[in-house]
């Protein structure tokens, strides 16, 4: 008997379908001859891959002037527009967002539900993401259920398992979410979980404002405040993958109470509460609400111009202290903050020169996301992709 | 005609020798049986490589019950007592400390000069650094030169140049240090430099408290405070280079005015001349007055132990911001800082726990340095090893 290629690949042959489906995931439709640039190989070996690929039905090939021949060589190989796809949920105070994202990271459906403290339980939240997954997935029209599901928490997470250490502002505390969520999902749903910054950055930094750059810090503030952190290259996570919680960081021990317990927490300062409270407005904060305030900030509002420019000082001392511990190239300024710096640049530059110590020759990029609000929605997407782009194989089961 | 294998050695006996002085350099003397288990190599090959580095003058053997034979093959092999060394110079604002040390760490002639703000031009400093460099290198009674001169300095460095950025406490601004050294220096010393804090973690994860713990914060508290960090095993430098500069991280925007020209940065709350002034004692610090400053603080002196107590809260503090950033396993206090440790661990564990995010499951260890005020020093001494430790056939010039 003669065992076919995909059955008994050598390490090398996994590692090089795992390097040219991460290319295509990550940049798109590729051609054959730049594929074969990227990875060095002769033809013969890429079209080789390619067959594994187009098998595995992870890949397809067009015709680059529009028609379509999926499953005959030719010109280009993109992710299959019927392969295997992931669904990604940002869970957050305010929402639950939950996307089926393809290879490529096309987003295929979405979906949003507004939540708010009453529906901050744990089984609410799963309940929620069980239904949103299902409808999502259908939403598809792809028969096969999701490969896996990647979900973004504003906590700090245990990668293995899922648990969840403490969730601030949703107030969960020691938390099995990943055992939990995998007894509710249909059975044999792979889910992963990861912490909400964390994920922002492992998306910007594999395809978006930090691809490239080996230094970064993704500050991402909603109602929580969180880092994510890139240092050479590589994830900071910490000892126990806990790193990057500056949002309990004590700005000012005399300032406002914080439902930590303690007073001044940095989330008290450039969280989205303080900008609605700093403009008069009635807490806590909604999606929509938020959106309201930056319209209206735009638009010129006293109220809302104002607490834009209170919020820039504490945010410019925040990313100034981050600039002194961490060194970074590039600090992105995710969710509510990345509104905060198309309208208050100058006045956050100021403060970032203020308090990070003045080094001749450093400097410093603020920066506004390449994915927006969805930063990370898509790192859970990544997160579910993980297991597939380090061994396509096992998209043959 | 036959090369000799020194001569022409392949890239594998160059990192085995590596390995092996390495070994010998980080715990001492060990037996070529020990030697050959850990490299997992035959007895013949670590034979070719023990004599390799006999033949390089950088081992010695020695028989176990104290008689030596150094050039023989025999049971114990360990640096070699009239081998290379290097000089290592810790220049902070209240002294330059220089040493010569061998390979294995063996302190062989020191000297301290006690300096200020006075001494604290860069020229003076590099007049005493030369001084000092010939004054040791003489007391060890060796005829070479240093292998290295290893330079540790209170501010942020360019390790490929030497060039210091900023050295706050010293007022050094944009200075060519590496250049000014070997101007200085006789003819072909080589000399290297880094961040204080940086050497610092970098002594202690290779030799001492830190040794295998790959997450790991040094905060070092002089006149100035900084923060050497250890990430997944590797040091954090940041983009610049520039990373763990805390010491002006503001705890309070409304506190003491710093010399940097902000106000109730850290260094004012937890640096030396915070713990003279809370004690009521004449700044700025030198040597001799913060060693009394502890003694009778040791002893029980009331305005002493007072300020010990007042300084232990921002301490805490500043240490549960970092465990929030960065999630070490460890943190070490060095510098005055451990001092502080032995006196107010319950009150400073106590602000640790007040400051740092309640997270079941994390716990930071606090504790001393193994080498005490000594982790700048060791750590140039390493910095100044380290090309030597990376190749040993440099020793055959």
């Amino acid at each position: 008997m003669v065992a076919s290629p995909a059955a008994r690949p050598d390490a090398i042959r996994r590692h090089n379908l795992a390097l040219v489906l991460g290319h295509i995931h990550r940049d798109g439709a590729l051609t054959r001859a730049e594929l074969t640039q990227r990875l060095r190989v002769s033809r013969s070996t890429m079209g080789a891959l390619v067959a594994d690929l187009l098998e595995l039905g992870l890949v397809g090939e067009v015709v680059p002037n529009g028609g379509s021949s999926v499953g005959r060589p030719s010109h280009v190989v993109g992710p299959h527009d019927r392969g295997p796809y992931v669904v990604a949920v940002d869970i957050d105070v305010t929402h639950v967002v939950t996307a089926a994202i393809g290879l490529g990271g096309d987003v295929l459906a979405r979906q949003l539900v507004p939540t708010g403290p009453a529906a901050s339980e744990p089984e609410t939240a799963a309940r929620i993401v069980v239904e949103s997954v299902e409808r999502v997935s259908r939403a598809t029209g792809r028969s096969a259920p999701p490969l896996t599901v990647g979900v973004s928490v504003p906590g700090t997470v245990d990668l293995e398992s899922g648990h969840i250490a403490v969730a601030p502002n949703l107030e969960w505390h020691d938390i099995a979410f990943g055992a939990l969520l995998t007894d509710a999902l249909p059975e044999h749903t792979r889910v992963r979980i990861g912490n909400d910054a964390d994920l922002a950055v492992f998306a910007e930094h594999l395809r978006g404002a930090a691809r490239g750059f080996d230094d970064v810090v993704y500050l991402l503030g909603r109602t929580g405040v969180g880092a994510g952190i890139v240092v050479d290259g590589r994830p900071l996570r910490g000892y126990d993958g806990y790193a990057g919680e500056i949002g309990h960081n004590v700005i000012d021990s005399s300032g406002p109470p914080c439902h930590c317990g303690k007073h001044g927490c940095t989330e008290t300062y450039i969280g989205e509460g303080a900008l609605l409270a700093r403009a008069g407005r009635p807490l806590p904060p909604t999606d929509e609400a938020v959106s309201r305030f930056f319209t209206d900030a735009r638009s010129g509002d006293a109220s809302a111009v104002g607490a834009v420019r209170d919020v820039a000082e504490p945010l410019g001392r925040t990313i100034g202290t981050l600039v002194n511990t961490l060194n970074p190239q590039r600090v992105l300024l995710g969710g509510t903050l990345s509104h905060m710096l198309d309208l208050a640049r100058p006045e956050i530059e100021a403060a970032v020169s203020h308090y990070a110590v003045e080094t001749p020759g450093r400097s410093v990029e603020l920066i506004q996301p390449a994915f927006g609000t969805d930063s990370p929605l898509l790192g859970a997407a990544e997160l579910a992709f993980a297991d597939l782009l380090s061994d396509p194989l096992i998209a043959g089961g």
